[in-house]
């Protein structure tokens, strides 16, 4: 079967690759229609590795995905031939007990679409656990369902948040997930969200959402400006989305007493934390990885249209453009929210 | 000072009064510029009580109101001479356990305005807590912050679901309290709500926001319709806003595994509640009693656009036509949401 | 294998009885040692049936089991040949939507023994899945094992009553659930607990263990009681476990503004809730139904000597006077809290 | 009224001092009977400031005491003239946002006993609200109830983890709040607790404990320890109660997958935290400042015997020794506790 894979670092190839297309009795296969391009798929492709987990054989690309069914298993009775999807790409040890208590995405014996060594869905058929594999609303598109992925990021950040209805959030760093979580927040019960960001690129595409403000922290201070727009109570949620150390220095200037920080971004090293400032407001801090139980919710509030995720696909590839669309992923431009691939 | 008196069941009078007006120092005295007619008032009218609450002298009407500052008390820094302001109108004993605990709505000891004994607001002016009075967005008009009150009913019943992101909410009752509930379900995160009632013209006002879908149950049974809607898992969350004993009856098919059933509406008589089959589900139920710290996430709420309680205000009357605001009220036409009397 | 059959109402029989023994990939053999005599079996026999459970076919009895393991499947890495083990006596669907929330016990496809048509283990050897089977630890005898599954139900409460440490309890019903519930309660940070019941016997159990007081409200009102110990504010939280309708008549007296009422009995016919005054101090109703993610944890408590349930096993039967047991059971002595069976 | 009186650094007296007694409507006046020394109190004398609050004037010091009610307030119900009593040493505005929610510990404009420039109660009078004075059943000795203020910083930390009965906790450092927060975890549910330290004395005091175990991290690593006894599962509950930056290395290890990290101790510079690791098992981060609302509980739990705080109380001196009493806290004595003086 043809497919993008990722030789090794620096090099990608769209080619036959053997790919196991058994499909057992809960499990579903699926004709893959659309693919986003993730940063983490482009992480690989330009530096080989993330953390410890890295490329050390060829390995397909792409997680982030929408099909349709097409042959399902003899215990599946959620799904049909036939059926839209989009699909969760880790699969949990559903004994496990992380899993058991719901938490299955922390369970350490995931495994995971396009993490090493598993392979991806950048090719014309995959095989999944139906448990894992969504049913489309009706007006879905495949474009929209292949969001839910990096937004359910967003989505988990939100649920983890406890949002109480007309709660103020803060979103440090408008990238794409940054943006997610925004959205998320928003349709999560925020009245309003402030988005901040080095480029005023990317605020501009924040700011496009009703409910969005945005701060360039290069012209103002995100304190000065919560201050301001929460008669310096401090916003209750905070979505830290950017990663960077340098966010976390005074963050807890922009929180209200009793607030919450949400930590979505990974920084790659430890970062420095003002234990004793962000004790002294009782601030609790959830940390997010990955996402569970949330894409039919996502699904929900995409078909209902508390969310439009449309306008943050920049441009569609055909698949036999992959290694291009790629090549533009990893120039980062300012202006690119999403990627992604038809086949 | 003039004022819609309630003399005793079924007389009002819009006559001279005498009421303090001694501004402490944490106090603000406010000129009043809009009240809306709520259920209770009228029910005093129509029957003198409500449960052990029983009008035995003379009461002014009326605890829905918005105005403008006029005077502040000595220790008074949140609020200032003119600002635009509506108000909470129970007063809690702020050092009580119950109120140190933040729950200050079930403080035995409140004192609520147009609860025999205690006066309303139907009046030109008011003297009140300056904690309990809360400064309006520019953006929001008197009439719609004299709307605060009854939709922060709705906003705690909101609240108190703790809704995720995307949940289905179905709301029983399509009264105003049970139309204020859906519009705080559908901004505090809900995808979509699902209203029932008996009354098409009651329900029709709730279809006309995006998000809602409505249910005749003379016609169609709810359990059918959420089964539908949710491929036979049910609601996330079910507020009940009806208070008819009728809508406990499998009111436990109508919610999925682990959702939250919030009682809003108030039975005269204690009602048939199916324990085991609620517990098969282990379905959470909470209470509300009025509202706590909600009158903010309120006002934010309407000012950013998240709701919009201008189409359930149907008419509004002079001060001078308050008896004749109230004889429509009691005539409770399906088509009035709310009426508003202006000062 | 030899069984105590459930012939039909009224007829047990301990005779041969054709069970699967197949040990699948994920699960174990279990050679049992102990099985405790649940009021549900001893309802089969007596009654036939259970709601809408009913006793169609000869059915084995017996779900609070504790063993050795003598054979694992091929895929079992959690545990080994002859680990002393107790059992969770329900299997649900590990991919089912309830299940992957973490709420496996409300899958509507749970397997549960001894729950018609389901056999139950009263027989020397079961297979179970892994993933419900727990280790032992090395202090916790066999006979104490058993009690895990009855302790578990009142675990479930305490767990879903959110106690906070120093929180005051009251257990309406000291049958064995209600003890259950009383030591769970306490175990989870109850500073104390009341129980009320009719009957002084099983009052005079509950009282052996400190930290417990009771009332036996023929001759005192729990009310009165309740406003006494804790100075006219009420029990945090109150755990219901006599399923009899008389218990909710009044019981928001009993609880502080802003407590949790938890359901654990289960009242055959609808009970009278009086929603109103429930709702007047904001009581949280919790419903449980049997238990999920609590096996792990009340072994630790076992272990730990934070609960002791061996004065709780009133008289010990051998296998082949199961029968004696379950007459004996069905007497319902007020002194007896559980019998059990060793094989 | 004579007091002890820190002059400036490194300077005490116990001298004549003007101290204001007048009795407010709702306050009470208190003859001290016993005041602990605090590390706190200590640190303004070895150190003359803690953070940004400096002693410019003289203080009286102490903030941890218990007395018996001599006056009574004009409006005071809740207590009586002879009421003993213990006092909550942190006076919020009520009315403040962060109080009508609850979180009166947060709202920035509480007056606290002994921090700069509000004198503590190191004398034999003082007066103080009725709302943060709270009676001691007969049980619990005046000495006892000195404890109940650094109790209730562990009690805090053991709410805010929202323990779960039988859960596993450790706890980091057993300084004196170490041990307290041990205790609080251990009475609020906790089966076991794991306490660290470098220093085996502390330890052995911890140790003493029923359901304390210890843990030497100069000899033997932590993460180690704690995979052993929970089967490599890890920790539900960590209390950090260091406030050491080396607690903070790969904390991460010690904790379950999404477990809960409780941050007591007060770092002086900003520490490093792992975001990456701890974001991948979810763990959620609680902070503590002070205390809100523990008061009463802490009494129930000492009154009903679920903690023993009296093992604590090191040495208690007179009065007339007070200075001799903080030159003792100043030396730190592994083996010291609790200081305490008796008026």
């Amino acid at each position: 079967m043809k497919a993008l894979v990722l030789e090794k670092q620096h090099e990608l190839s769209l080619r036959e690759i053997d790919l196991p297309l058994d499909v057992g009795a809960t499990d579903v296969k699926i004709k893959i229609d659309t693919v986003g391009v993730c940063g983490s798929d482009v992480h690989y492709y330009t530096h080989g590795r993330i953390g410890s987990f890295v490329v050390e054989a060829p390995m397909v690309l792409g997680h982030e995905a929408a099909g349709t069914v097409v042959e399902v298993g003899s215990a599946v009775t959620s799904l049909k031939v036939g059926d839209r999807v989009c699909m969760e790409p880790g699969i949990p040890d559903l004994t496990s007990r992380a899993s058991k208590l719901g938490l299955y995405n922390v369970d350490p014996s995931v495994v995971f679409w396009a993490t090493p060594p598993v392979h991806g869905v950048l090719t014309p058929y995959v095989v999944h656990p139906a448990a894992f594999t969504f049913k489309l609303p009706d007006n879905v598109s495949f474009a929209e369902a292949a969001m839910v992925e990096p937004f359910a990021v967003g989505l988990q950040a939100a649920v983890k948040a406890k949002i109480q209805p007309g709660d103020t959030a803060v979103v440090t760093g408008a990238g794409p997930i940054g943006i997610m979580a925004a959205l998320a927040a928003l349709a999560g019960g925020c009245s309003r969200v402030i988005v901040s960001d080095l480029v005023d690129e990317k605020l501009a595409i924040a700011a496009r959402y009703p409910g969005v403000t945005t701060v360039n922290i290069r012209r103002e201070k995100l304190a000065d400006a919560v201050a301001k727009a929460t008669e310096g109570w401090g916003a209750d949620v905070v979505l830290e989305a950017s990663g960077a150390p340098q966010a976390y220095d005074g963050i807890q200037n922009v929180i209200r007493p009793g607030g919450c920080l949400v930590l979505i971004g990974m920084p790659i090293e430890p970062v420095k934390l003002d234990v004793s400032s962000i004790a002294a407001k009782e601030i609790r801090i959830e940390t997010v990885f990955r996402y569970a139980n949330v894409f039919d919710r996502a699904l929900q509030m995409i078909a209902s249209g508390k969310v439009d995720l449309k306008p943050l696909i920049s441009e569609t590839f055909p698949f036999e453009q992959s290694v291009a669309a790629f090549e533009r992923a990893a120039q980062a431009r300012p202006g690119d929210v999403k990627l992604q691939i038809k086949l």
